[in-house]
C-alpha cells in the first residue's frame, strides 16, 4: 500500500480523511433488518413478512429525516426517529406496539445498531486506514454509530454522529461540520458512499467523492444508483477497490 | 481475559465505557512537549530550557481553562487556549512570537497533537477493548484527541472532545454529556485517570473510577497525585494493570 496521499482532482487538495455513508455503502442494512425481525417474529409467534416489514421501515427513513431537513422538527436523533417509524411499521403490519413491553420494542428498534458489514468492508477499511483517517459520514447518531462498529468490527478513527453535527446529509452542514470538527478543510476529506444524492451534495459542500457500487442493497428490486450519476473523483465497485485505487494500484 | 463485565461496587452497575483522562494518563505530556520544544530551539538557534518551558506552558492550562468554566469567556476549544499560552510563554522565554512565521509556530503549538504514549498505554488499551467500549475522557478537541491516536496509536472506539461537550473537565457537564452521547447513563461508564481532582467530580457525576499512578508525570519533581486520595473502586500501577484487575485476574 502506497502511502502517498492521493490528491483529488476535483478539489486539488491531498485527502487526509476518506469518511463513509454507512447504512448500504458499508453495512448491508436490508439483510441485517430482515433477521433481526424474523426473529422478533419467532419469539413472538407472530407472522410477519420480514422483507416488507424491512423495506417499509426504511421507506419511512427520508420522510422522517425530511422533518428536520425542513425546519419542520427540531434535531431529533436517527434512534429516535426509527423507533417512531418501528411503531407505525408494527401497526400496519397489524402488530400493537402496545401489546409489546418496552423492552422488545427497543430492541428490535436497535436492530440498526446491529447490522453486518459487507463481506468488503473491513478488509477495505483496514486497507485505507493505514494511510488516511476513516469515520463514518452517516446520518446515524453517535451511539448507534458506535455499537454498530463494536458489531460489525469496523476500524474507524473517529465517530462524529449527526448528533454531534445536529445536520442530516444531504444539507450542507452536515459535511461542512464534520470537516471542521476534524480540523480539516472540506476538500481534504473524501465521502465514500453507494448513494448519488449523498455525493452530488458533498462534492457542492468542496469534498472529494468516490462512488461505491451496492447494487444489492435494495434486494433484488434495487432500481437506483445502480451506476455513478456525477462525476466522481473515484468510481469503485467496493471498498477494498476504492482502497487500491487511493493508492495508485488500481 | 475475562468477558464478565466488571461491576462497580460504587455504582452497583456493570460498566460498559472506560474512558481515560490523557493528559499525564495515558501520554507522557512532559516529555513529548519537551522533545518538541528542543527540535524547535535547534531549527531556530534559540537558547531554551526545554524542560522549564514545557512546564511553564502547562501551567498555563488550568488558568486557562478556568476562564471557560468560570464562564469569563464562552468556549474555546483547547487548542486555541494552547496557542495563546505558548505566545506568552514564547514571550516569557525571551523570544518574539512575531518574528517566528505562522506555520512555525502552529506547528510547535501542535506539539500536543504528537505526545508518546506511556509504555504500557497501547497494549493495556488493547486488553481493556476486548470487553470494554474505550475512548479518551479529556479536555482535548476531538481534531488533538484524533491526531494524537493516529500518532501515537491508540485504539480508541470514540473519541468525544470538550469541542463536543463543550465542557472542561472538572465540570460535571463533561462527564454527563459524554455518557449521553454514548447512550450510556453514568454508571455505566468507568472514568480511569492518574488525577484525584479528576476522579473526585467524575465519580460526584456518578462515574466508576479507577486511578492509574503515574508518578513521573511531572518530572522528578511531581509532588501531587503520588497516591489515590479517595474511595476509588480500583487503585493501578498502570493500564495494563488496570486490565487486569477489571478482567479479575488480579
Amino acid at each position: 500500500m502506497s502511502t502517498r496521499p492521493y490528491v483529488s482532482p476535483s478539489t486539488g487538495t491531498r485527502i487526509r480523511a476518506v469518511l463513509f455513508d454507512v447504512f448500504g455503502t458499508v453495512v448491508d442494512w436490508r439483510t441485517g433488518i430482515i433477521k433481526d425481525v424474523g426473529a422478533f417474529a419467532a419469539a413472538h409467534r407472530l407472522d410477519l413478512n420480514e422483507e416488507q416489514f424491512a423495506d417499509d421501515w426504511r421507506g419511512l427513513y427520508q420522510p422522517a429525516m425530511e422533518m428536520v431537513r425542513s425546519g419542520s422538527r427540531p434535531y431529533t436523533p436517527l434512534d429516535v426517529l426509527h423507533r417512531e417509524s418501528l411503531e407505525r411499521v408494527l401497526k400496519d403490519h397489524n402488530v400493537d406496539p402496545q401489546a409489546l413491553t418496552e423492552d422488545d420494542v427497543e430492541r428490535l428498534n436497535r436492530a440498526w445498531h446491529r447490522l453486518p458489514a459487507w463481506p468488503d468492508s473491513v478488509s477495505g477499511l483496514t486497507a485505507i486506514r493505514r494511510t488516511y483517517i476513516i469515520g463514518p459520514l452517516s446520518n446515524g447518531n453517535t451511539s448507534l454509530l458506535l455499537n454498530m462498529a463494536r458489531y460489525a468490527g469496523l476500524p474507524w478513527d473517529v465517530i462524529i454522529g449527526s448528533d454531534l453535527t445536529r445536520a442530516y446529509k444531504p444539507a450542507p452542514a452536515a459535511y461542512l461540520r464534520t470537516a471542521g470538527i476534524l480540523g480539516m478543510a472540506a476538500g481534504e476529506v473524501m465521502l465514500a458512499a453507494a448513494h448519488n444524492t449523498d455525493l452530488d451534495a458533498a462534492k457542492r459542500a468542496g469534498l472529494a467523492t468516490a462512488f461505491i457500487s451496492r447494487p444489492t442493497e435494495h434486494g433484488p428490486a434495487k432500481t437506483s444508483d445502480l451506476a455513478p450519476t456525477g462525476s466522481w473523483d473515484i468510481i469503485a465497485t467496493s471498498i477494498v477497490d476504492l482502497a487500491l485505487q487511493l493508492s495508485g494500484q488500481r
